[in-house]
């Protein structure tokens, strides 16, 4: 993979100070540019909760934190391009930020997948210490440099739930012949567990459901699986979800377009990237405590957890669904070598921290 | 309790793109706004991993999303004020910012303590919840008020370790005749198992317990306990962190201070403390990881559980001291009642979530 030079990270672990001495003050930078307006496209319905009002949230909060210097228009997936034509029309300049998930690129850069969720890999704390602190990052930015964008961290999921289903699954067994969407690393793992797998943006979900063109879907968790009133196309409701722990939400940005910008000004687009992140992670956690009584007390949802066995099957398969990754090409090797050898370590402290934590609190006394 | 009107939160859960339209452009206000050094004294040993150097990273990143126009120097415990003496020196101006945490002013107001941690109550990312959306903040800021002190969410330990023991805890007997240090809402509980309880700031742990003052402490967690070198002075450390399974680092800004910023300024406050938040979660968890293998695998630490009967009967305490808070005023029965409620929704969602997740990616196969 070729590696082109890009400054970044001016707020990353350790360069910030350095960074700050260099700066030049803000009158001076910005007497010097002249106001731009961008396009942010993204993949979600246009204010989608959580995600479309989160892409939202990161271009007022750009507009804001800049006073309008750099004006953030966004658009929801099909109002400029579709959904998964994100990632070229922001390599391409047609748009100069788009906000998604890396791993609708996997057909371009399957590597990328890594950036989003890994089955039965970190959860969203755990991916903001990979990425932060763990060199993820840097790695992330090797990666899309060769399309000429820089990726930010632009927000998280959470643990999702594993799914909405038309048929119940008591064993692995049922999972055979299945017809489901589930996108990324996940999808390969169910496909192997002979799953036929679909990957459709969520606008066209409900009606793929409804109709019985697909069995069962994954979305995101119960705040925005019960915007798009999935509980009413499909049965049960089945958790935890083991297949995106954590997935992270990406902001990308058109690297002409940002190396264009005044120093002070591409600090802002990282702010407001970290900002995002923390505030979404935040709406989801709470939202989607209110979103599980209330399709539960309301709707009559049973939510049911996946089969001890049928997990541990599907653990077995995603391991080696994440290592076959890594033969894809030397990058997707570094990023996995260095990938798994912080889930390792991290995993064994989280077993003692939250794990050990939240069973003493949640056991039956 | 009286409450005064405060003009924050403009980047809170649903005010930001009112507030944005009515702010200035920068320029205007910058040219009535004369540049200012601002003083924060925090509780921490100057530059202490993640807790000391996160408040200079906060204290940075102001200064540097300012370009300046508001610098901030930050002073280590006993600098410039003790550690325990933040509080009044922020609230009487001497000076403007201060970085600690909210149980250490259990003495003046016992209500800030829901704000730090609360026993067997939430995690990081559920307290994140709780403050940007379910309320938590905006008590916070009507507690803090009347001294003329604006706090904000500037940090998190994550889940800690419950502590480093001289004595073996096999039952809950072994606790009675213990001397610990533990500060807040954990020390009640302890109190009242016969635990002797203490708190003393952090630089003066390690020779207390060295020199067996006391025989118990907790700190925070592997980072934080290896750099003072509490593994050199006790025989066991103890898991999960019951006491504090998420506490969160406050910023405190002097009222009068933030309200002679220009609204741009005040922005840069906010979204500098998000950020801060955002990156010390990240920091702990990745560097969490590696301190375990280290205080493990170089210098022969046994981690030890908790056992399950010892923990089921502090939950049980635990439950009634954060209750009994709240009969303390009015206010603190008000946030308990929003506390209480978040977190009885937000657990039965974790208990799915990332309770059923941790679970099945740490089950032995």
């Amino acid at each position: 993979m070729k590696r082109r030079e890009i400054v970044v990270g001016a707020l990353g672990a350790g360069t910030l100070a350095a960074c700050s001495q260099e700066r030049k003050p803000m009158g001076e930078q910005a007497s010097a540019f002249k106001p731009v307006v961008w396009k942010m496209v993204t993949t979600w319905p246009p204010n989608f909760p959580a995600l479309g009002t989160g892409a939202k949230y990161l271009g007022d909060l750009i507009t804001q934190l800049s006073a309008g210097r750099l004006t953030i228009k966004v658009y929801g997936a099909g109002e400029l391009v579709p959904a998964f034509e994100v990632f070229d029309a922001v390599s391409s300049g047609t748009a100069q930020m788009g906000h998604g998930s890396a791993y609708y690129w996997k057909g371009k850069v399957p590597e990328a997948q890594y950036f989003s969720s890994v089955p039965f890999g970190l959860t969203a704390q755990e991916m903001s210490g990979w990425l932060y602190f763990g060199g993820g990052m840097d790695l992330w930015r090797e990666v899309y440099a060769p399309h000429g964008l820089i990726p930010f961290d632009a927000g998280n999921t959470t643990v999702q739930t594993a799914g909405w289903f038309n048929r119940e699954i008591k064993t692995v067994e049922d999972l055979k012949g299945l017809k489901m969407r589930i996108p990324g690393l996940g999808g390969e793992v169910l496909k192997r567990l002979g799953v036929t797998v679909q990957n459709i943006p969520g606008g066209e979900l409900f009606q793929a459901l409804d109709q019985g063109t697909i069995d069962a879907t994954e979305w995101v968790g119960p705040y925005n699986d019960l915007a798009f009133g999935l509980h009413k196309a499909a049965k049960y409701c089945y958790y935890p979800g083991w297949h995106e722990p954590g997935t992270v939400l990406e902001c990308m940005v058109n690297q002409s377009a940002y190396e264009a910008l005044p120093a002070d000004l591409q600090a802002i687009v990282e702010v407001a990237c970290r900002v995002t992140s923390q505030r979404m992670t935040a709406e989801f956690t709470a939202r989607n405590g209110r979103a599980v009584q209330t399709l539960v007390d309301e709707h009559g949802v049973e939510m049911r957890p996946l089969p001890a066995a049928v997990l541990s099957r599907i653990r077995v398969v995603a391991e080696q669904v994440a290592q076959e990754l890594a033969q894809e090409n030397p990058a997707a090797a570094a990023i996995y070598d260095s990938f798994s050898r912080y889930a390792k370590q991290t995993a064994a402290w989280t077993r003692m921290a939250e794990g050990a934590y939240l069973a003493a609190r949640h056991a039956d006394l």
